[in-house]
């Protein structure tokens, strides 16, 4: 070992903040409180302890989604599975992170000791199983190999944008190995010879396409092309879309714009535009069921050109170690001197009255009145997603949600991570108040860091979302009833500005004051009718139903 | 199919019904809504909605320990995985239970469609291969072999004492089937002539004894010995402790109780006659490390009489198939007729006072002073659980606790589950501020249900469990600053009766009221210092900071 030696969990430190990782979410169980000493003292990186590991988990990928990774620390069994739905909403939706986990020392394992936290029988390895299911590598770290497993797992998670595991005993967390050298291996190679041939097929099928149209999705934003995709646009003047899982990957103030694409639930503009396009080039598509309408897309998978995150095809015909900026880019320099279209765009009406708040102003008032190019907003997988991912953002601003994985609560974690990671952007979040019980603890610790967001909580009486799926006046999609203007006080935000809004007007009121009021965390309380969802969510709740009963 | 076919559902909800579930715990998901139809229509099975799916798991946990089986129901992918840490703490602390899930139609599985709650690569399996880790055993149901199958899972739990799982495929759980016949299997079967052998060998044994005393434990609550165990010690008069896990397994009040017994840092009476027992009869014993005062156990885990839960051992020498209350009726056989001894019980001293309230007086007083026949104390791991632990509680008294698993928010949602499961009795919840931040959205549900606990907020400051180990003035042992006697309103219990106590006076007060107030909810928020800790934390801590180092 020579003089410059570093515990295994500083070199673990170094490595997160090489990969921009500058706040380590979590919570302290004995096993890593040796670990967390290490982490008080690192120059680069803090500590932010949630009020439980669940809200670690949505917050690291929150913060993930926004600087590119994220972290997470946990305690053995416990406290790694609490977090466990977080890191496979990170997994499904491409988020890379490490979830790292203290455990006993070696010498109670290699006993097999019935310490706490243990399933009392000796099998220290069940959770790391757990994680297999749910992450795209895993180590449980030895002296022998611990830097070099830190290098391969975290590597992978860079190259397949998922979350990855490490199990650190707490011995083998405080053993000496040397610095880390280098950076972590890097991925983005690129095939030249699958890449020229790429380009050939590329370029013959773009000479023949009379209209062309791009539809963007998320996965341009996890592999990090939006650059790209930006140029294509600009060189091609292509109209483009979005799904609504890749809102905000390329500027919506753009005359280009089609607005979000949602398969037969389209705006018709929008649906025409990519359903009959010659050429479709999908930039980065994954079609869920709730982003493509419950898969009414009116174009053939198999044809136009199709970007992945590594593979590219032209007409059904695939190419091999294609990174998708790289793609892009190959595309852009056939294109370029076009002439771009532009579009109308219909200026956005900002409702008003004085009658009961509506879902259709609600987002419309938000949209308008709410979203700036430093905003970054946040929906919560329910009326608060269905409903702004229509309404046109200004450039700049950033969308967050997770339509995929769909685990209602984790847009309230996830703007902690959100805003800690970027303060120069206001976080505006957008939750219903079924979501917002799982996980209002976070609240707390959104006041504590003295981050000061915008809330939007959407008071509707329940799981509305599920009311327009099945059982509208069944118990079950019936809450506990809170108090929503003393909650922010009780759990910890005592200077919050907490607001109420019962009509369009107040709604209103209440964002301008909001918009005034930067130093403190504003929460508004918005009132609507139980059953009242966005017309995308009612066409999609349709779908979903048809299908859970087993139909098509 | 004959003419009472019954869905796959109804099949599920009698033979839960035949376990003695009366309440099933859970989330709403899109895809479980129609399961919860026929939920509602159930007339022995009631839907308790609880704010997320780990509420809903600890819930059926301290449901299952009150009445024998729990039962919880969650959506697929995101709801069953927030649950699954609860599910493991039932694995460790053999808890039985059955944890449902509700997933996409199998036409969909088929398909391998990107439908919302999969990880987005049509692998359906990965949540259930999770939960293998917990469950002694899982089932993803089909229409050919649902009934079957949840008859084989059912059945293991039962046997095993530990939690099982099922998922059901929305299509499948609307399947029909024939209606259950007969029992599940049952599991108790004896070995008669390992019985015999058995009790020829411990009828020797116990002849030669001059001292015998009796260990008792957690896994005489779980396998049903508890009658068994109080006749033992009737007919042969033994002295007996339990571990602090076993607590209350027998009555507390009789003179032949020896105190709780923690190894080492055991009251010298209780240790001594333990540890120096001629014979110890250990029931239904699992030593831990924070249950055996860090392994610190006196006796030879070799020798004496060890009843496991199917297997009985003297001087080592093994007997299996012998049930736990088979073995203790064959010993209350041998020793009928012994004279009881009488232990001096030193009468409890109610702490008085007006200085700031301590942890020995608070759990004296709340021994002393709250602890009645029909009280179930649920003491949270941390100060709270082996602050209480020591305390004698008068016979009658029912205790739950998690101190392998150590879960930290367990005992909140317990509460729910416990409550629900016997109104006959009140519960009395013991729990510090870290631990009620993790899950305290269920006191919602608990006001929702008009159930009325009393709770004792131990308001320390943060992780002072985790002070008393490492890191005594680190910031990631504070927490966020919570306005707790706002809590309960806000959170929807807007009826309860809260109170406050920093001295020993104002606590014995406000737990006078408690008494008297019986028609609500009781929340008293006790104060006690960031760094006091019971004397028996202070001592179990010095042991796990050194194993956490890697020493001994």
């Amino acid at each position: 070992m020579n003089s410059s030696a570093v515990t295994v969990v500083e070199y673990l430190l170094r490595r997160l903040a090489s990969l921009g990782v500058r706040h380590l979410f979590g919570v302290p169980g004995d096993y890593n409180l040796a670990m967390l000493d290490t982490v008080l003292a690192h120059p680069d990186i803090e500590w932010v302890g949630t009020a439980n590991e669940l809200g670690a988990a949505y917050a690291a990928d929150g913060y993930a989604r926004t600087v590119g990774f994220g972290a997470l620390l946990t305690t053995f069994g416990v406290g790694e599975l609490s977090a466990i739905n977080g890191v496979a909403g990170s997994y499904a939706e491409y988020v890379p992170l490490v979830h790292v986990t203290v455990g006993p020392a070696e010498a109670a394992e290699h006993r097999g000791a019935v310490v706490h936290h243990t399933a009392g029988d000796g099998d220290y390895d069940r959770f790391a199983r757990a994680h297999e299911q749910v992450t795209c590598a895993q180590a449980v770290l030895r002296r022998d190999n611990a830097a070099a497993e830190i290098d391969r797992v975290l590597a992978a998670a860079v190259r397949e944008k998922r979350p990855c595991y490490l199990r650190l005993p707490s011995d083998v967390a405080s053993a000496l190995v040397g610095p880390p050298t280098g950076s972590l291996p890097d991925s983005s190679d690129v095939d030249e010879v699958s890449l020229a041939a790429f380009t050939d097929v590329a370029r013959d099928r773009l000479a023949t396409a009379t209209t062309v149209t791009v539809l963007a999705d998320f996965l341009v934003d996890r592999f990090q092309a939006r650059d790209e995709l930006a140029e294509l646009l600009a060189a091609g003047g292509f109209p483009y879309a979005t799904l609504s899982m890749g809102k905000t990957v390329v500027g919506e103030g753009n005359p280009q714009f089609l607005g979000v694409y949602s398969g037969a639930f389209s705006d018709p503009r929008t649906r025409v535009a990519v359903d009959e396009a010659d050429l479709l080039i999908r930039a980065g598509v994954l079609l869920a069921d709730t982003t493509s309408g419950g898969f009414s897309q009116g174009f053939d998978v198999q044809s136009g050109i199709d970007l992945g995150p590594q593979t590219a095809t032209v007409d059904g015909k695939r190419f091999d170690r294609i990174p998708l900026a790289a793609a892009l880019a190959a595309l852009t320099e056939l294109v370029h001197g076009r002439e771009a279209v532009s579009l109308a765009v219909s200026p956005m009406e900002v409702p008003r009255g004085d009658g009961p708040l509506t879902q259709d102003q609600l987002w419309d008032i938000v949209a308008a009145s709410a979203v700036r190019p430093t905003t970054t907003v946040l929906a919560e997988q329910g009326t608060s997603f269905f409903g702004v991912c229509t309404r046109r953002f200004p450039d700049g601003a950033r969308f967050i949600g997770q339509p995929l994985w769909g685990s209602i609560g984790y847009t309230l974690p996830a703007l902690l991570g959100a805003q800690l990671a970027d303060t120069s952007r206001r976080c505006l979040l957008l939750i219903g108040d079924g979501s917002a019980q799982q996980t209002i603890q976070e609240l707390g610790t959104i006041a504590r860091h003295k981050l000061t967001p915008v809330i939007v909580l959407v008071n509707n009486n329940g799981y509305t979302v599920e009311r327009a799926i099945h059982g509208e006046r069944a118990c079950y999609n019936d809450i506990a009833t809170w108090d929503w203007p003393a909650v922010p006080a009780a759990l910890g935000a005592k200077d919050a500005l907490t607001l109420q809004a019962r009509t369009a007007n107040e709604l209103r009121e209440a964002l301008a004051e909001a918009e005034r009021v930067t130093d403190r965390l504003v929460f508004i309380e918005a009132h609507t009718g139980m059953d009242d969802v966005p017309e995308l969510l009612g066409r999609i709740a349709e779908g979903v139903q048809v299908r859970n009963s087993g139909g098509k």
